[in-house]
């Protein structure tokens, strides 16, 4: 399975409407496919400029370590210059904190939905939202 | 005026649509704010996974340079020294072909809408069907 | 509102008039705009070279994050690799220390106010002053 | 003699002004000093936000290379992949077109003005105007 143009806007359009409703802080939210390029993206508006680099750094870290962005916190959290290494290793887009989702078909990764805006616990509530919504399995 | 959310979504969406409809090879778009800063993108199914990058290249250099894509193309064919050190300066992201599209309200620049594709030509008329669609007035 | 050269002009002057006249060290401040370009930049006779760097790091900081130096400060000391992430993530520019001080017009963020030269504490005092002088309001 | 604030800031006010009066299009001016790093810096309401680069590129190709941008230009003309080779080894930093002026004191390069926003030609007027009022001898 690959991810489609059309799951990509409805996972991300379902994660936004979700943070809406909850009442978080305006989301934006990327996905990636399984070779880290981008789908589709969307900015809420009143998100911050920076909010790119952001979401896509969540996104991007975890479909190219295979990790999402709470094994890559704990991980930064016992050995942080291993991911500050990472984030240079990839040109700056590694961004190690939850609301990194990879997207999984069995075992296979085929790519990541990331989202940021809130904490980055209600970043992955809505997250996780946005990819049930598109029939698509989530490891936050 | 600002580009929102909802009006970045609708032309992509439209420009996507119009190529698919005239059978343009897989279009993908992007819409940059008045500072250049994404507000959505998407890549349809098929396109190749560099179209982000041409995309954001063709309407990153529009914003920066306030000239459209057609513009800048006949400034590479006079000088083409010239828009090669803009490339430079701009990181690489200056893509001097047709299809970096202004979004113009009046006489100032609010965004960039970038499609690419088929040929820049066709790029082109996508990407204004898009921006109609959505209400918004281009420069190509 | 949009922040104007005009008024960038005199916020950076304010800025380091008040330092001189405290005898803080040279001062150097820069204005961004709301997409994080420069609209305005001086330094003062006597400050390092690097002091465009520092001055640019704090203002872009604040504006892509939409969130002032104190505030990324707090999230450094709590979570350091996460601004590590974040400076790599916007190609360096990003110094999350006092100093970096947002321009409001109401919730809207318009640009930033940078400065740099003597304590990140004495640099905000500058900075407000400037900024006060420019009928802007900042959130440090 | 170095390159003072003062002096920035009046050669830079005086090439904005000189251009208004002219009715150029709106300008945008640096200076930098011996070292190629930037003294003063202001862009004109209106200009399009990438005009810190180009103005950053000429003043700053001036400098490094110890050419002013018309002699850049020549030699584009000439043998334009080593100017393209020159915007690489620089960063993107070089932008080979007349409107980077070398300021210099007697046959020393003390800095450099860099002047974009309407034809190079225009550019050159402006910026020879601004260092003329700031007491500085440029050569464009």
């Amino acid at each position: 399975m690959e991810v489609t143009l059309e799951m990509a806007r409805t996972a991300i359009r379902a994660a936004l409407d979700a943070g809406a409703e909850k009442g978080f802080r305006p989301l934006t939210a990327i996905v990636l496919d399984a070779g880290g390029h981008i789908v589709a993206f969307e900015r809420s508006d009143g998100s911050a400029p920076g909010r790119f680099a952001i979401a896509h750094g969540k996104a991007y870290g975890a479909v190219m370590l295979g990790m999402p962005g709470s094994a890559q916190m704990k991980r930064a959290e016992d050995q942080h210059y291993f991911m500050t290494a990472m984030n240079g290793a990839f040109g700056g887009a590694v961004v190690p904190v939850p609301g990194g989702i990879l997207i999984k078909d069995g075992d296979r990764v085929i790519g990541a939905l990331g989202v940021t805006g809130d904490t980055s616990d209600n970043d992955v509530i809505a997250g996780l939202q946005g990819l049930e919504a598109a029939g698509l399995t989530g490891a936050a």
